[in-house]
């Protein structure tokens, strides 16, 4: 791998920010404050990572105006508003770029497949009929794209991803390793003490822009489809289940997982290891802290939060006792008894004083 | 893919339902209520699903008698005593068939391997020593059954799904995309501040009719040997650790995890993301919420619960700072508190009276 | 496979063992208490089992000292001071041994690649630039090893395993089947309204001795690397994100995650399906009990939990009415009141007394 390198000018501008110091400056790489060499860039998040940064060996430093004064040892500096979408954004500068094309000669592909020319299909991938992939796509070595599926531009697919039951993936979607798209739902029919099997006859819809970590599942839908709007981004090991729908910009954090037939609205972020339970609505723009439980319909923006706070072993053992005995105790009642007591004695201790 | 079209009266006959309506009415498909279109079927799923029903635009409607007096603008029905069986039911006749036989000629199968030749073996998939296929059992490409796995008949084994450790599974046994099934289980010996492998020589036994979902674990035993009975039925993204046993027909919805050697009994529910610590027995007819954690021996059948509710998360903050402090809060002490200096206040009002 | 015989006394010489019986009594393998047939040998581990091991079959059995007197119908032992340990050691002795080497035809191996002589690769192994495998390793069936990943020396990498990232691996490491090592963390930066896709640039570095489970995400760093150290192991479905660090000897079971650039200490224990939000410092020696919400850094060792205990259905309905009334009622204060109340009225009393 050839290292590319580029003028501090030359990324400053990439970024739209103000140079200062050395324009030719040469930088090799991207760096965090902490372990950046002098031929490295690496930038200062807000003031709790100042004094980091003061004793960064960084070559330069993207930083916002009010910062640049604090840091009188340093000399270049990309000045922005946002330095931590500057870095998003040099990123992918540094990123090596992916360049291969074609068709490996052990790929598996249906006949009836229609492959575009600038498309990458990697090593011992099997592609079934009928499907489509589009321009600039990389689907990575040993994938499985099953009977049917349609998978837009730009996307890239890891390597040992299914995808499965018909799915219709858009545009510079993003798929990583071993990850399950449109396997099938979990539904069955009680009847005479046994599970009858529902088979699932619905798909998976996945909008534009959609980003699905590794060793996901996402189930199709019962007889509708299961929908992952527009922008959609999902960590590591998260669950949705057949005919959930996901609203636009969306973000679900690692280990969470959504019950059947909820709905979750535009904007909202889930953080790690929630669950959801089925056949809810969750309104736009809601938050959910860690571990959440949600088993009710959400109709107002806001964060919500469930469980207890960490505790040391011992003390925790006692709370949980109390929390058992919270189910017979009636706490608002203890209230209005200490209210209605403290009266009492009030007026005892005035008939008391009457009577002296 | 062709589509099949049916009669009405033939899905009538089919799901043992009484016929209302054009006999000769064809029927392309299964469709919700809300999606349906003029030539698909959709069925009734009790009274609260009654307002989308009037509005469906479904061709037919599976309905129970009860409804029908509710539908007057509706003209075909099938009526049955329970819509949503006879739905589970239809849903295999539009299920599109695996009509595939043979092995993929990329297939890597070892000499001794037994294949049923009606079994179907995808491409790269690779059979271990000693394996044994069934009739009609459909392995995916990609799959990797290793050395000594045994598989049944009219099996489904999806796109890289593990089979390792020895495992033996039965008959019509449906295992999702990505699954790990026998994988070493988590066993170390503490000694002198590291952990000592333990070799696991034990293996899974998978039985009849078993559904296991997309990325799951399932551990081969320590010695003795990891149980999954027939009619076990388990979604997406489970962990089932080693010297585990699972009873006949019970459920285990997504994200559960089951810790080493315990025993959950027969036509048990565990709803999603539920923990189970290890070495515990669970009786039969017993239902765990969604996340709840299991710390306990369970010998009475009924529903169990545990984690707080949802709240706001302001509230939420409070709560949790009094939750630490029931810690030392001795809540049956106060209402016995309470009583008694109830107790006080009278004696001493009643004293104050005697002595008016 | 041929079963290897093993005489008792060659048995207690390799777990340094006192021998008690018959020397040249023949083993053909380890087993359970239970389960164990008269040429097969047990352990019991501790006073607990000791009724189990009075009736076992085993034809040998592994004890410590004390315990030999309560067993007196068996004759053939193995005194050690720890059985487990011995019968840890033991599985080894009975685990069948991998003896293939080479490369099979079927894998795609870059010409950059170096492999030792004594490595193993499996069928359609996909071995990308410049990797490197150590001697004695072995990659099993459908590996996929992206470009730029170094594996020491005697691992073992299962199938379907996805290693990206350029991820550096020590030796004697196990990564168990469908595992993800390196694929991309979960970096947005927000901005008007969207996620910018943060490019992952840093990599994964694990250490020697490490183990990890199926189906785990294990993320590449953003620009610093992720770390496991020496002799971390880590059970199935387990969520590492980009950025943290593990210390030695920590322990991590099934489905606990941890999010992005916390560090956890040494010889931690996290049992199943703990959550720790990121950016946070665990020292070492800490314990986390089943499904703990780790939200804040831990600085002394200990052991730590939250949650609630598993309660009955209905009563737990109550308790979290309760859990929510307990944001407005103010415990500590609640006490006090009582205490002031108590106070109260024995003022009263006593002037009555004086009064009376």
């Amino acid at each position: 791998m050839n290292i590319h390198q580029y003028r501090l000018e030359e990324l400053a501008k990439i970024v739209n920010g103000e140079l200062i110091g050395q324009a030719d400056f040469q930088i090799v790489g991207l760096a965090s404050l902490a372990q950046a060499k002098a031929n490295q860039i690496s930038f200062v998040n807000g003031d709790k990572y100042l004094d980091t940064a003061v004793l960064s060996t960084a070559g330069a430093l993207i930083i916002n105006q009010s910062l640049k004064e604090h840091l009188p040892a340093h000399q270049n500096f990309i000045i922005v508003d946002n330095p931590y979408l500057a870095f998003a954004i040099l990123t992918h500068v540094f990123e090596p770029k992916f360049t291969k094309q074609g068709v490996e000669k052990t790929a598996q592909i249906d006949p009836s497949a229609v492959i575009s020319e600038s498309a990458y299909i990697g090593h011992y991938v099997v592609i079934g009929a009928d499907c489509v992939i589009g321009d600039d796509t990389i689907i990575q070595s040993q994938a499985k794209i099953d009977d049917g599926v349609k998978i837009g531009k730009a996307c890239f697919i890891d390597s040992h991803v299914t995808i499965t039951g018909m799915a219709k993936i858009g545009d510079r979607v993003r798929i990583h390793a071993n990850t399950v798209i449109g396997s099938e739902g979990f539904g069955f029919a009680p009847y005479q003490g046994k599970w009858n099997r529902i088979a699932q006859l619905g798909s998976v819809q996945i909008g534009n822009d959609v980003r699905i970590g590794s060793n996901c599942s996402i189930d199709r839908g019962a007889i509708d489809d299961t929908i992952l709007e527009n922008g959609v981004i999902i960590d590591n090991l998260v669950q949705i289940a057949h005919n959930v729908r996901i609203g636009e910009n969306t973000a679900i954090a690692a280990k969470s997982g959504i019950a059947g037939s909820t709905t979750i609205g535009k904007n909202c972020i889930l953080a790690g290891a929630c669950g959801v339970v089925g056949h809810l609505t969750i309104t736009d723009n809601v938050t959910f802290t860690g571990m959440s439980m949600v088993t009710k319909n959400i109709l107002e923006p806001g964060t919500y939060s469930s469980g207890t706070g960490l505790m040391e072993n011992s003390q925790w053992k006692r709370a949980v006792v109390r929390f058992r005995q919270l189910a017979d105790v009636p706490l608002t009642k203890i209230m209005k008894r200490l209210d209605h007591i403290q009266a009492q004695i009030e007026s005892i201790e005035s008939t008391l004083k009457l009577r002296k």
